[in-house]
């Protein structure tokens, strides 16, 4: 089992400047939770929780109801009230949404199948911080399938849709989230999760840390029967990795943020439609002939360049890394500074996962009528900021796109203000959330039945076995044939017949 | 650094059977050197050597002399007469080739300017067992260049070019190779560089073990002073491997194979282009509308599929591993068993490293003038003895195609006998050489500067600053600017200014 | 001045049937105005006009006001009430849309340039019949600049802008158009365009042929003054076609449909990236390793085709024409029948411009979620009709989005009602509207000022030489830099420096 | 049917001027034929015939008999001596060439088993001009079995291959041509085919127009009872096209130059696979990331450009034409000048057609070790005439390959001296000459059985139908299931269900 624990050698993974912010500030939170140490938390949630945010919308009409959840008395028909979300009364509609979304995650589905004879997670007691979606709700009642106990609170703030977590509720799901909650009512809904009597969790499955943080602060003794926490976000597997590194974390944890199907879909595949999606919803531009930008060619930047280039755009590459610099080159892209292009570009797209790459001086060259937009990782990569200044003029031309004119009436058209384009302007196809989702299942069917010893209290990868079963419970929406290897084929290769296929450094 | 010694967990890379066989053979080589024996290790050999083979034809005419080397007295302008080669008149010639060569391998001519000033392999004593071609001259000079005193024999018995093993003779460098050498040959001159008066080798530059594997058996005494081996073939590091798990490397190694830019370039992008000069050479062939199958999608395969796709081929694929099948899907190709298919499709090619991935009986249910190659790494992968029965007639069309005739009339179009089609029917284009050879340049230096207790006795990849060394090098050729991270930038993401700029589990 | 009169030889374009009905009820309305006359009017009118629609959406709220446009008194700043919109007080909105507008149709805007020193449509007296939006003002007010007057009502009940009508009104076009009128308003519209006193049209601007059949049935004496008709649609050509086949019609028309600009670009490019838009803003799938079956090589098939390909699709394709079959091929994709592929296709696009392509056979043999939509000419491809049937339910799942549902559970997403995705579901680019614009423009100039004789009575293809001249004027949006011919080569050619560089039965 | 007859309007093709110095030139010779008249003469010839040039070499060993074999006395095995070839004993060796083509040339296999019935071509006499090559025998086999009797001649005096042409002679087709013909023999051999004693040409089938021309010259009176005549290369069309003009064409004839399938699959196609193939053969270059111009974005530049973009390299493309220029923008391409990038490039292809595009100049500029080819209709685009000067050295270092070197030692890498690439350094695909061949065979059918008056003294294109229906004979290679009207919908859509299915301007 490869190990991520940064131990060996000269290139560990240095614990990054904005990781140590983060902590820092989260730690003020924690001594003084006054209003301001909220809204810089609440900041911090929302970005960390972004990381896996699928664009979420009510189905149905908000009500006018201003009650809050925690004021109402809700039971489901089946007389329970261990719950709390907006309005109960949706469930109808909300199991639609999940039947829907069911048809859409056969991986899950097919797990299900098989756990009709065994229950991997008979036992398990999981509680659960995730964002609350359909797609979401197939998995809980699929980890519910497999004999697991669920608690569910939201990690995100606005992104829970009610009917879905009011339709969880209904079918005996104690789901904790509403959509719009105070930061208050976030760390209630979690503490309600875990704070009960007669029932303690032994799984934790996080997106972003905020639950595994809480219990270490709360409730620290829980840990001695908690056999696992599955963590989903690039943020949260940051945080564990300091825990671990401070000698802190006192169970196994699984990072499935860096498995190769999450990582090669999520990144690669998604960004090369979305990229595209993106851009024409916000703009309607024509990609045909454009000139285009592309910063960084990591796998966002690889499928961004792809579809431009596909769509007939002239695309243009900056890199910091020379092996990425050299793959673009072989990819047919003219390798480039920011500075040698800047004014002639029709569009900028960032995808470092670094800050400031696009500057207030970049910004003051570029063309009028510039698009500029990012993929990347986190909303630094363009200094918004630095637009802010009274010289230049915003003007809101639709939701998410802006255009900030300079006192010569240039225009640039910002989009999402420099958040995740992807995430903010288009959607995540079903397909990506099922591969990530039916991930987590099966890293906690394997924490849970790992025998004793096979993980200490460290970060780990995924199993390669496990990354190559999530693929191939995915191949039959492509109707697509493995073939398997022969006695003799697999002697010859050194490998087992049903895998792991690859070393662990290979690169895919 | 990374260390790839399959120790760890369950995925650790087994011993294939081949390599098993291999070893066998070998031993059976130094019982019993009979002439069944002798003909069995000269296709090891050969089959070893030609994965780094680089198309090599002797440029001018050959001599009708006879004579062996061995037999003949000669001497270079500065009268030495430590080498031995066809011709040493050839030299002018072969001067030139390498002067043209000079012109498309920047990178080393770029160590070799760095070099003036500081001699990083002084007091190395390199002796190398590798092609002999105009590129492999480049790299010894520059190894001179960089202060190195080096000895050279040829690792294939034909691939030596003898003008440039003439022009390295005349310039001063024991050089012991001509083409055409018979395996007495072949050995006596690689004993001529190791077995030298009052000269020890300190390092060796080896590529398919060969070199490696005659100093353990006649000299072991010889590592006492040597500080590492590099080594460039697929089949020499399993070699290598061999060793370190029986305990038996008693220096350090480096494994230039696997590198990212050798691994990417070679078969990715290599390949990409030569699947098409291979097919083309060989058959005058138009793609577009051709049904192609290519088997297996690790990066030979993916490189084949681009290539053919972007020039109007329909592609399917087979996969064994879900992982790379899922790649294929979102890829745009149909995956398949090759059963489904092979009735349909006018070529098929294979890419797998496997052995009887097309059988016999898939070669009897394929199509009248259907194309059969195979771009993987050995020249099993292709039942091509299943074919040699009394009842199919085999007629050499040209060099290197042979039909294959079925009693009924039905021709197979089989290439290069199964072998390598980028080796046999393409060339390597210099570019790629020059990033191996770049790569091997820089391994000899890491291991002769490292400091003591850096490497133990193990097979290591090359350390990632290095490989992004080797990729920047190559950067100017394209005229393509590499992008550097500001201090604040560094900083923010945890990084050195220089790299490395990647965790090692990236995969690019 | 090539012709395209139909008239030579054995493949002669034939009135198509559907034409011929149209025309028929046409002449339906025309004698009996009852309701139900009306209504399939509206729907002709509808459906003719789409041809050229762009997805249009009031800007601001509609406001509450019912009053109908035709019953309120309004004036402008300048205290004239020759204009009929629906609130003048919008202008200024409509001013930036323009405004806005214009900075993407660089071509009209050059033309506006040139038109300082001379003025070609000096005398030109221009009733136009259009889509009022913000690209068509930029036209008009073009045309003005060039020194033409203008009166315009819209082609479409639905599809003004009335903002962008307001500004027109405001800076002083008489535009008689609103959204949402009805179709008495409709004809009265056209009406008082051109039922003027003292001020006959010497040009007509059309796009679906209304105008200019209103101008035949009630004014026909006007035609005497009338240089020209300048016509936009697939419907309003086959019109003009009718009349000069009749022998009926009296003045020179320019068909600017056919044009290889307009013809490129709305079809192959502007196809390629709105069959990807049109499919992510109703469904939310991923393209990758999807199946997907494109009936139709035609321009647009090619374009749906070459996007679905990049973005990782496996397309199939049908065709009825053996030369875009043998295309097809050379370009990658296996062509089949529809039957062949029907039953594991995720999607079904239709492009042929034909009818009852997609039977209720074949929609009854789709799999569970398929997608089915059609980007080709009419709304008849997809037979939709065989789908209201008692045993299939209906949901609306989404605008523009249906899903149909057997009895057996089973569901396909069909879009637009099969109507046309690329107009319903996603935008026209204004750079396809700025070609199509600078086309009129050109053309209303070139009937205008043609010498006497040039043109008869009868339907032409604008002048290669404008076609030209429209795509020069559309190269500086890309910063591209046209070579020019030497007078050497020129002669060598045998061509003139300017153009016409192309035999007019080139093909690009 | 479609008249190229140039007469309509403005864009009629004027005569080039190297149109009217080739026809000089000709009259020059009948005057004058000295020494140098022929060998003038002799370039025209070859320039002419390289039109539709496939490689062409010589299977067997050229013997050493240096007799001519106009002083041969050879018989077939039936006794006849009614031919001329190099050696009637190479029949078998030719035979077997024949069958292997006939394998790859399935349309003409077709239409002789439907000749089986009926013969199209019962009474014709053809007298045939073309390359002999395996693929033309197929072809005079095919009309010979569809009833023709034919007589042939070669239409290049290097491109025969003996084998073949012994081939045909033993199996009774009257063939005059070998192997390097002096350009005596040249006329001679047409001469031989004619000039006939009791058998008179009723059918042309020429490549070049030399044939026709010598026809004309010395058998007037034949064209009395000559039906028609068909010509493949752009040279003959337009010297047709001279004499139609002059009111001298006295048959009618068919341009299958021009026919769409020809012309796409000879530019489009063919030129995407051979642009690569003939820079690989020529000097192994690698693609990737190489920046590369082409100019000239017709068919041919089209293709190319779509295949090294493919192959990972920057492409910038020049263009006089603007619509061509707009189709490369949106197809994702620079447009440039020329001078702007020829610093910067490592490859130029000319794709124009044009002369000196290519200049000294230029030339001059080009960075060391440019590769220089030409991929046009004529070897004029590259001025290679000005690289022949004292300062400027020429070193041939390959076949085809020459660097010229600059006194500073600057390389460029011209590629066969500037001729066409494709045709001199790769070879044209069996298909492709499949598709010419069929057409060539339906063009005699078509003209020798069309009834009186269908075709006037004038040029043609061959009727879209039949185009259309040598499109369909190549469909069965790629396995492709074409879809047939229905009768309603051929109702709805106007058409016939056999075709034509578009109009005759339609661009494909």
């Amino acid at each position: 089992m490869e190990k991520w624990d940064g131990s060996e050698g000269t290139s560990a993974f240095h614990m990054p400047e904005w990781m140590i912010q983060f902590a820092d500030q989260k730690q003020e939170f924690n001594k003084r939770p006054t209003k301001i140490g909220r809204r810089s938390l609440s900041r911090s949630i929302s970005q960390s929780s972004t990381d896996s945010y699928s664009s979420a919308a009510s189905y149905t009409d908000s009500s006018d109801d201003e009650t809050s959840p925690r004021d109402k008395q809700q039971k489901n028909s089946k007389g329970s009230s261990d719950f709390c979300v907006k309005n109960i009364k949706q469930a109808e509609f909300g199991r639609r949404e999940i039947e829907i979304a069911e048809q859409e995650m056969p991986a899950l589905m097919a797990l299900r199948k098989r756990a009709q004879g065994e229950k991997p997670l008979a036992g398990a007691k999981i509680v659960g911080c995730t964002h609350i979606t359909a797609q979401t709700a197939v998995l809980m009642e699929t980890l519910g399938a497999l004999g697991a106990q669920c608690r569910w609170a939201a990690c995100n703030i606005y992104s829970t849709l009610n009917e879905v977590a009011a339709a969880l509720a209904e079918s005996g799901f104690p789901v904790f989230a509403w959509k719009g909650e105070s930061e208050d009512d976030f760390w209630w809904c979690i503490d309600r999760c875990v704070n009960v009597e007669g029932w303690q969790p032994n799984m934790i499955l996080d997106d972003g840390g905020d639950l595994t943080h809480w219990i270490y602060k709360k409730y620290p003794n829980m840990f001695k029967k908690i056999k696992g926490i599955v963590e989903e976000s690039v943020t949260g597997v940051h945080r564990l990795y300091q825990l671990s590194k401070a000698g802190k974390l006192c169970v196994p944890a699984m990072n499935v943020n860096d498995s190769v199907t999450k990582q090669k879909f999520d990144n690669l595949y998604c960004c090369r439609e979305s990229i595209l999606d993106g851009l024409k919803r916000t703009t309607d531009m024509m990609f045909g002939g454009k000139q285009v930008v592309v910063c960084g060619y990591g796998e966002v930047g690889k499928g961004c360049c792809a579809a431009l280039k596909a769509m007939g755009s002239i695309v243009y590459v900056t890199e910091i890394d020379p092996i990425c610099a050299l793959q673009a080159c072989m990819d047919g892209f003219r390798l480039v500074k920011l500075n040698e292009v800047i004014r002639q570009v029709d569009i900028v797209i960032t995808c470092t996962g670094n800050k400031n790459v696009v500057t207030r001086e970049h910004l003051d060259r570029m063309k009028n009528s510039c698009i500029v937009c990012n993929m990347g990782h986190s909303n630094t990569e363009i200094d918004v900021a630095s637009l802010r200044t009274p010289e230049l003029t915003w003007e809101r031309v639709r939701s998410q796109v802006d255009h900030v004119i300079w006192p010569d009436g240039k225009r640039i058209v910002l989009l999402a203000e420099g958040r995740l384009l992807n995430l903010s302007c288009s959607t995540v196809p079903t397909f990506v959330l099922s591969i990530t989702a039916t991930t987590q299942a099966l890293a906690l069917i394997e924490l849970y039945n790992a025998p004793e010893g096979r993980y200490k209290q460290d970060v780990y990868l995924l199993p390669k076995k496990m990354d190559e079963y999530v693929a191939s419970l995915h191949l039959p929406t492509f109707d697509a044939h493995l073939t398997e290897l022969t006695d003799e084929q697999a002697k010859y290769l050194g490998l087992n017949k049903n895998g792991p296929f690859k070393p662990n450094y290979y690169r895919y």
